[in-house]
């Protein structure tokens, strides 16, 4: 069932942007004495890996999701809830907490470990799983929300466990693991995780300048002040070609200087100033 | 704030096809000495009024789906867990549940009253409501599923109680109360519902007639078939002159039969029953 | 056909927040000897009806959109580019366009007759249209371009006409005009109508306020300089009573008065201007 | 400009479930002497290369869509109107269609290339596109049109060009490029892709087996006919282990066998072919 929740959820997290990454970790199948210490250490391990390579893996080393499925969710979620490394947020689709329920390794119980360096947490499944019920999220949300960590849960109606992304593409050709309503996880926990970790850089926007005029507004905006216009058009005259309504709306300085190149970065970055200063 | 959640809801539930009635009950606010049993009792007097008029109000009367949201949801909940008449589904909207956190009514506890006549479920709320945390719908979701009723739960990341549809329409003007991730929970419980209740009636797909050949089957279907080509021709000559590849594939006898007319419903229903036996 | 186009299309925006009217115009089965003279006077007479009493009807006389589809498209489109009153913005379903493919009324040519009044259009429909097919729209928006009047079209690949919204709801039962693709096309007129008309309005942000503060920024804005917060404590001592993380988050000045009442809406708005002043 | 339409597309499709390849190909800035036949031949050779290479690459030879956007479009259009090999389907950003309006290199013109062996296309764009404005897509869907190729178009309102796909992570940072309505092309042409090369191999779905009963069947199915029954506990006598609803509406002999083990494919195929004659 794992091959369907690893790479096909990796690339579907890569291609909305995110660095991904699939941890092979030990399980009792691999090694039938090894405790939860094994998988747990291969996990921090990890995190800590991409911590200290953030810069050359081009991540940013406060904004580390774990992403868990089934088993897989028991694993994200103890290292989550008690492990020497956290973090910066949690995915969990149809996670294993409960322990009375599991076939688990020796493991600290997940939910009374939560605690306040507990990582914000999404969660989904269905309703009538026979692997991992509903129980198992809701004494999760449950644990978190009386720390006040928060969450975000969503249990779809109907059966179903290992249903990965809910897909053709990921339903080994089962039909029925194909779920329309709960494949909406997906571009929920993308919405969640810009809402939790911030939006990619958007020059003016969150980039800690949302001054009314800067490099990244547009002509219009810019032209419609006397001052700005004069600071632009004076640094750059070949703005005074982009006169159509269009243009006008579509292109800033930065744009327009990304291919016409008529001044230096530095030059750019004095009119930048110059501008957010008004 | 109950305004929002009244007609709104209502006209927004009635867009989409369902049969849509907002009872204005009795509240604390209206008479400091009611108990439970009068709201109870308005609630369930409307469903059976409902469903003794189901044939004039053109609605099933197996089909009754009752919602409600915040004190409402509370409401709804006590109905459809120790009413004496209950509803065919349920809906609730950031509802108060456990009774100690309420200001309620002498109430019986709506999670130990969870019976097997309890009505399926969906819920939704955010997961730092102030009036209703989480742990109410929490407490409803592990009771319902104790008694194996099923149900589905959408708690998003983040604060309001309140906030009705999450769009600006019910905003009441107040920014931070229109919440775009939230506002999905509408169409989700669309989609609930008619995973519940079944779709409207579509000829030859959910009206016990998915046979292979019958009057709702496109030309293309029916021509593919020698005697079913054949019958229909012998019942419907008109049916030759739609020979365009769109025509065939756009096409059913009772379609044509619509605007053409060329046969009674009679001789339509005996075709069908023909065509049904192939 | 026309019925599946009325009232559900007409309740499928009013639930959207748009106050909606449909309008039963004369056409050549009702009347043989009308011309298309008949039609356009009802629908300019409507328009100007509802500009009339745009205050009573609680709508906004500079923003009405009309809605055609098929026939009705035609009209509406007649009465767009040449209609002595002409609506704010125009939506339309599969319309029929060009006139040697139409059993028209004698009516002037609808592209050549595309001005610079003519409102900005939003189309939608199937490339296999076999009553109006893809040429219709095409030429209309070829037409509309040529004046630089904004257009969005969204054509889908299949058969189909008359196909409404695209939903079981208005399908009539006829499973083969069930499109949940074509189905998009409502929700993304309403997204069109928000950016062509604009938002409803919203405190502070589309009311023509959306200063750093005012009564409408939550209490954690507000009480983040010293000089609002002194103001919004003095006006409103009540508002200290607000100190969690979530009440702070959620709460506005204006919210909290709705209900608390402590100063009159006079006050209310002295407190405004002077944050607005900050 | 084109970094953004490359590799953030193809892991997009990718991620979907297409196995996806980039060509970077030859342009006048590379080469001012290279004639249009350089850049068709290195695609038309592309074509041939993964037709001739399908089964290493695990793709099938007649489902090749060929992408492209602005210039990359012009060429995808050239190479699927009037190139030696052609894709099976086609997909096109605000492409550049029209030459007169084009710095192009000399080629045939695109519309009147157009003939029986030119593929479905989805095309999509802004309809104030000041680069590739919308006289480009509407006259290769007139073109489309008349040699009836079906085709699907999305023209939404607005300014912008070289969008991509429309999200934060192909804006380069400009917050002008970031356009959630028009991001929804993209999901919408993985919707147009399914139906226009049909879904991944689904299971007595769309492989051919979709009788009443076979081992793709769930249990509740195949249990409810005496005859099929009968037939699954005599092959597979575990079946009788899964007894509940939930597991009884989850599971298939297939699924079942996939983890049980206990007859061989062989055995398995075997009970399908007896099953699918009932």
């Amino acid at each position: 069932m794992s091959a369907r929740e690893g790479e096909p959820v990796a690339l579907a997290y890569f291609a909305k942007g995110y660095q991904s990454f699939v941890l092979k970790y030990t399980t009792v199948t691999d090694d039938p004495t090894a405790t939860i210490d094994v998988p747990m250490k291969e996990t921090t391990d990890s995190i800590t890996y991409l911590r200290e390579h953030a810069t050359e893996l081009n991540l940013q080393k406060n904004k580390i999701c774990l992403v868990g499925f089934s088993g897989g969710g028991h694993l994200a979620a103890a290292v989550s809830t008690h492990g020497a490394v956290r973090p910066d947020a949690l995915i969990l689709g149809y996670p294993g907490i409960v322990h009375n329920d599991l076939r688990a390794m020796d493991c600290p119980d997940i939910c009374e470990s939560v605690d306040e360096a507990t990582p914000e947490t999404f969660m989904f499944g269905m309703n009538r799983d026979s692997v991992t019920p509903p129980q198992h999220m809701l004494s999760f949300a449950k644990a978190l929300d009386e720390k006040q960590i928060q969450f975000e849960m969503h249990m779809f109606k109907g059966v179903g466990h290992g249903l990965s992304l809910g897909t053709s593409l990921t339903s080994s050709g089962f039909a029925e693991d194909v779920k329309p309503r709960y494949a909406k996880w997906f571009d929920m926990s993308i919405e969640w995780l810009k809402e939790t970790f911030g939006d990619f850089k958007l020059y003016g926007v969150n980039d800690g300048r949302d001054t009314k005029y800067n490099i990244d507004r547009n002509l219009k905006v810019l032209f419609s002040d006397e001052k700005a216009k004069e600071l632009c058009l004076n640094k750059m005259p070949v703005l005074a070609e982009f006169l159509s309504e269009t243009q006008m709306v579509e292109m800033t300085p930065r744009k327009i200087n990304g291919f016409m190149k008529t001044i230096s970065f530095d030059e750019l970055m004095e009119l930048d100033r110059k501008l957010c200063e008004i």
